[in-house]
């Protein structure tokens, strides 16, 4: 079988989209159902007919595109990513895996390839949490991680629902249909750059991802007792922001001594009132970051933040509420799948980095449904989600072509 | 000598002025040189005229009120305080001192007293650092604690320099001439509300100033190294929020161990960059406030805080710079004024608290050319700087009573 990506063509194809965007080059902006998130869904809608793909919307806007089988009754194999992109952002985040994965396809085409299996590619909704502040909805919704309620009572910044853009967006239908069985696929493989440094840093042209982060993230609020700072001696104060910065400092050490290597804590977000330098603070918040690819380890160290911070406000006098944005475990990568991608990798005589993804993906929601993995690419300085990100046509290429191999394998020969 | 105070005159001209006001009643607002304070000024001017006090107004605005007396030799004893106002602010605080101050001298003119000294009377030019973002602009130049050089480099938040808006306010003549030698006055004797819940709490008619605190305030910028929450493992961070909360429990420590009682140390301000919550902070700020009635002790205790400050950021691999916003000594009122007002009380019958003021006035800076002590009288809840600030007509001509009996005594009858 001779599989040859168009690397040009595919390079042609990632400049094309980046200049739908709401933002101007050489950055890319494109929010969830705004019109330049349309008019690349519909230029990618063209392109899969435009190859012979079965073209399928769900009612969030999720867009499945169908290469058919020889054999209609097995599972197909899934490749895909997501094509909006946060502000100011830059071309490769997502779009190498759904138009790297469009090209896979292509190149099985031209190669005279039959599959067994059907092949899809998927571009998910909102992979990105600029609309909602959730990110994932696309793959959440289909993978049943997300409940009904709490999409109906997503809003953005302007107030309007899920509900009200999808009807702006022509996007129709019952989103209780989004949601697949878990024998909708055989297998799961997304294309992604790393964003990360290592893969650049160890010269090294491929990733096959074993582990998927967990991220879970937290809000805490506190309360305590404001006054004149001139004023109030120490002992009588409840000074909310000093037991926000102990918190912090708990979140680290717990991350720090969790036993897992993998284990990260990050107080992302410290805000305090009045934040005057001659006021006492009488509040502040906090949102916490915390991830491991051990969901044990998490939970455990999760547990020692939670005792900690009752233990700071409790001899502090401030009182603390504590919200969970969101908490999902983490997921493990399906071994034969990352033995496939690291074989097609050793046939190639493509040296292989087995790696964990620290950022999370729509593949964290798709392995919760079937075996899934991941295939990471260099990119430049491990920069993401900035104008300047950045990977050769050749390094998008060799994923590409290593992607394609992998369904081929996946999908068998009819 | 029958020292009459007109308490309902006295209610009246304080109610007047409240009405002088940038924000709607209840609330107060006058900024230096705004049209409000414009206003105020001129009316205090016509109010002092008719009384048959001299007025003269210096070249930064500050306003004294003179009642010859017959030794025009003799440095004359004078009392004020200041009738700016910060945004949504009462009706008593700093006015308490100048019309109180007023009523005290109409009052001995009613008694058919005859001062041997002047008796004088200051409104002095912005004790709020609203506009410019430094308290007691007036006093620290009539003492010469604020350089010319400073002065001349103040810029108000849409860029105005004191100059500028000196000339708008028809406020005219060389800085240099503000400054009064350390005979310019035998005495000063400032009237205002206790901004604190001390004599309320006691049910105590007057405190009598021993010390005012000396405050400083410092702002330490920290740079590190951002990164995304999901993919800096923790031993490869240098989260500058961090080094920021320790350093905030750093100025805590510091403060609680000085072996001084009255250090109070608060980091009001922190403000952390990118403030995004699956980013590590790469950037903080903080502004603290640390004061002292004990100088010695409150530069101990800041050494430790910058040696920490130091150790912190070495030990984290962040970068700091401290800039000192401000720090002025601690003031030691003049024995024989304090002494003098508690002879005045016992003789009115009249319970005395010794206290310290922690807020600082423009007692402090006039400590520094002249004896001086401060009269407190209380205010509901120790609440100040909001509209509710509250002392009551009876209370307010109480404290005035004390000060008219304390300036006949310093003043010497002629």
């Amino acid at each position: 079988m001779n599989v040859d990506i168009d690397s040009k063509g595919l390079q042609t194809a990632i400049d094309e989209l980046a200049l739908i965007s709401e933002a101007p080059a050489p950055a890319v902006t494109r929010v969830l159902f705004g019109p330049e998130d349309l008019r690349a869904r519909a230029w990618l809608k063209e392109r899969a007919a435009a190859m012979g793909l079965k073209v399928r919307e769900d009612a969030v806007g999720n867009i499945f595109m169908r290469w058919d089988g020889r054999d209609a009754s097995a599972p197909p194999v899934a490749t895909g990513s997501h094509t909006d992109a946060i502000p100011n952002a830059g071309r490769y985040d997502g779009v190498v895996g759904v138009l790297g994965g469009l090209e896979a396809l292509a190149a099985l085409q031209r190669s005279g390839f039959q599959p067994r299996r059907s092949l899809e590619v998927i571009m998910f909704t909102a992979e990105e949490p600029t609309r909602f502040g959730l990110g994932c909805l696309g793959s959440r919704l289909l993978a049943g991680a997300l409940s009904l309620d709490r999409a109906a009572a997503l809003r953005d910044a302007q107030g309007r629902s899920l509900d009200e853009l999808r009807s702006v967006a022509g996007v129709h239908g019952d989103l209780a249909s989004v949601r697949l069985g878990r024998q909708a696929y055989s297998a799961f493989v997304e294309l992604h750059i790393e964003q990360g440094p290592l893969l650049e840093r160890e010269r090294l042209p491929i990733g096959v991802v074993e582990k998927i982060a967990g991220p879970s993230s937290y809000r805490v609020r506190l309360t305590g007792e404001g006054g004149h700072a001139g004023a109030v001696l120490m002992p009588e104060r409840h000074d909310a922001g000093l037991a926000g910065a102990e918190i912090a400092l708990a979140v680290e050490r717990a991350a720090k001594n969790s036993g897992s290597p993998d284990t990260v804590g990050t107080t992302g977000v410290f805000r305090q009132e009045p934040n005057a330098v001659n006021s006492v603070p009488c509040a502040a918040m906090l949102e916490i970051d915390f991830r491991d690819t051990d969901h044990t380890a998490r939970t455990a160290a999760w547990k020692k933040v939670e005792a900690a911070i009752a233990e700071i406000c409790q001899r502090r006098g401030v009182r603390w509420e504590l919200e969970i944005i969101n908490s999902e475990a983490p997921a493990v990568c399906a071994p034969e799948l990352v033995e496939a991608v690291a074989a097609v990798c050793a046939s190639l005589s493509l040296p292989v980095k087995h790696m964990i993804s620290r950022a999370y993906h729509d593949s964290l929601f798709m392995a919760q449904i079937c075996p899934t993995t991941m295939i990471f690419i260099p990119c430049r300085g491990g920069v993401s989600h900035r104008p300047d990100e950045y990977s050769s046509p050749e390094e998008i290429a060799t994923g590409a072509s290593v992607l394609a191999h992998t369904l081929a394998k996946l999908a068998g020969s009819a």
